[in-house]
């Protein structure tokens, strides 16, 4: 709509007119502090690294013994990493026999841009 | 390969046969740094709507005065986010006339959940 007047916008709402408007619905505050919880949970190199080993494996799922050497980090400090994800949601964890398993939860990192971005 | 030696193996590689190997080769740790600090740059509620409104638009492109009111935020908060988002390479920042632009680059995000898991 052509804004034709001349006269001052009374208050709100301050609009202006300089571009298009969203042609869809962006996330709102409560998805995105719960999308920012899980990304924090990633955003770290070691962590990374684990997540991608762990989808490399075939089903998605990787002994606990075959994610420590490839980190070149100590075992404790892998189990914390570990740790973090499984509690942000991102792998479950489950214990047979001597060793555990660790699984990619489906979509919780694999629809994050379609989430973010609506692609 | 079936392990039948029973002398000691020397050293390493530890290599323990509980499980199937990787099918496929994860990411390494230059990737997984620069990934890091890219997850980093976006794992923050703010920055993720201001992603996500950008993304909302037509041609992935906002104006910043569409992207203050819906933050809620000051409009210096929401130049510092944009501003970490700019540097990060997630978005790139275009001053046209009174206002700037920010528009969202092709890949920086939608390829990462393709980079990390191989999906």
């Amino acid at each position: 709509m052509p804004f034709t007047e001349t006269r001052p916008v009374p208050e709100a709402p301050i609009e202006p007119v300089c571009c298009a408007p969203a042609s869809r619905e962006a996330i709102g505050t409560d998805e995105a502090e719960r999308l920012a919880r899980l990304l924090k949970a990633v955003a770290d190199p070691a962590r990374l690294r684990l997540v991608s080993l762990v989808a490399a494996h075939a089903d998605l799922e990787a002994c606990v013994c075959d994610l420590t050497e490839p980190l070149g980090l100590s075992q404790p400090t892998v189990s914390h990493h570990l740790k973090v994800l499984v509690d942000a949601g991102i792998l479950t964890r489950d214990k047979r026999g001597t060793w555990a398993y660790y699984r990619l939860v489906p979509g919780a990192l694999g629809s994050l841009a379609e989430r973010v971005l609506g692609l």
